[in-house]
C-alpha cells in the first residue's frame, strides 16, 4: 500500500472519531441512552423495534433513526408501531455514518428522550467498523442465516454488547444449532449475552425488554 | 468533497475497472464461462454450488473461488460437494476485488474449465459495485429475509442477471409473498429471470441448471 494512501485513510478514520466523539458527548449532554442496531438484511431489525415499540412506550419516550440504502419503509413501519422514526437514504451507502446521524438528530429533541435507537443499513460487514457515538451496540442474527455467523462474520460479533437471535420460531425447520451458534459466540467473545427471541411469536421478547432497560439504567447512573 | 478526495476516488475506480477488464479478457481466451454471486449473509450462495457440484460435475468441468471475511469453511463444504474451490480471507473486507480474485486464479487451470463461480463475500450492498470481469451476476435471495429485499438493496438487483430466490421451503413459515416479491423485482428490473428453489429439498433447482447451461451455452458460441 502507498504511503499517500496510507496517509488519507487515516484522515478519514480520523474525522469519523472526531465525529463519533461529538455524537457521543452530545447523547450524554441530553441523558439519552443510544442503541446502534445492526445486522444482515432481513434479520429483524424493524421487526425487533417495532415490537419494542409496542412494548415499551409506557416506559420510556423512545425514537429510531432508520438507515436503508432506498425506501421509508422500516421508518414507516416503526412509526405506525407507535415510536417516532426519521429515515435516511444511503443512496448506494452501506453504513450509516456520523454526518448522516448528526443531520437527522435535528428531527429529535433529543433531552425529552430516553431511548434512541438507529438502525443501521442492513449489513453484517461495513456497519461495524463505524462509530456512531452510541452506548451500546447490538447485532440481531436470525436462525435462517446459518449457526456459522459469528465465526464467519467475526467483527460485527466481537464489537458487539449482545446478540438477539431471532426468528427461534423457524429453528425447526432449519438446520440450526443453536448451542452450535453459541459454542462459536464464545470463540467470538466468551460472555456476551445472547437473547433467543422469536418478534413473529413473542417468545423471548421479555429477554429482549429487560436488557434494554438495564442499559438504560446503567447510562443514566452515569449522566447523574 | 474536496478536489483531492475526488481525484483519489475516481483513481481506484480506474484500477479496478482495469482489472476487471484484464480478468475479463482472460476469461474469454480461456473460454470459461465466469459467474459472480451475491447475497445476504446465509442466504444460500454455498449451497447452491453444493447442489450444482453434485448436479452438474458429470456435464460441466467447473470450479470456485469463495471469499470470506474469515474461515475456509464455504470453500470445504464446496470441494467435499466435488468441486475445486480456493478460499479468499478478506480480513475486514467487505467484498472481493480484482486483485484477490487475480491472485485466486493461480490455483486454477481455467483453459481446463468450463465454468468457474465466483462466490462473494455475504453482503448485498458492496460487492455489487466492484466488477470483477464476470460474464453473468447472480443474486441469491431467500424468503427469510422477506419479499421488500429488491426496492431495499435496488443497486445488487438491478445489476443481476437472474436472481435465484432460495428456502422456498420456509415461504409457508414466513410472510413472505411470492407475487409481492416479484412485483418488486419489476419495479426494479422487468423481465429477469427469478428461480424459485429450495436448495434443502431440491425443488426448482432443474430451473437453475437450465439456466446454468444456457448461459455456458453462450458464452460459448461467444469464444468460438
Amino acid at each position: 500500500m502507498p504511503p499517500k494512501r496510507i496517509r488519507l485513510d487515516k484522515a478519514i478514520v480520523t474525522e469519523s472519531d472526531r465525529l463519533a466523539a461529538e455524537l457521543a458527548e452530545r447523547y450524554d449532554r441530553a441523558g439519552v441512552l443510544v442503541m446502534n442496531l445492526m445486522s444482515s438484511p432481513g434479520a429483524g431489525k424493524t421487526s425487533l423495534l417495532e415490537a419494542t415499540a409496542r412494548s415499551l412506550s409506557d416506559r420510556f419516550r423512545m425514537a429510531c433513526i432508520d438507515g436503508d440504502l432506498a425506501t421509508d419503509r422500516d421508518a414507516q413501519r416503526v412509526r405506525k408501531a407507535g415510536m417516532p422514526c426519521t429515515q435516511i437514504n444511503t443512496g448506494g451507502g452501506c453504513h450509516l455514518n456520523g454526518k448522516q446521524v448528526r443531520d437527522a438528530l435535528a428531527a429529535h429533541r433529543l433531552q425529552d428522550l430516553d431511548i434512541l435507537f438507529i438502525e443501521n443499513v442492513g449489513n453484517l460487514v461495513c456497519p461495524a467498523v463505524f462509530d456512531l457515538g452510541e452506548h451500546r451496540r447490538v447485532v440481531v442474527s436470525s436462525t435462517p442465516e446459518g449457526d456459522d455467523k459469528p465465526v464467519k462474520y467475526p467483527v460485527a460479533f466481537r464489537l458487539a454488547d449482545a446478540v438477539v437471535l431471532n426468528k427461534m420460531d423457524l429453528v425447526g425447520a432449519t438446520d440450526f444449532v443453536v448451542e452450535a451458534f453459541r459454542e462459536y459466540m464464545d470463540e467470538i467473545k466468551p460472555g456476551l449475552p445472547v437473547l433467543e427471541v422469536s418478534c413473529k411469536t413473542g417468545d423471548g421478547l421479555a429477554g429482549w425488554f429487560e436488557w434494554v432497560a438495564a442499559a438504560r439504567d446503567a447510562v443514566g447512573r452515569k449522566v447523574e
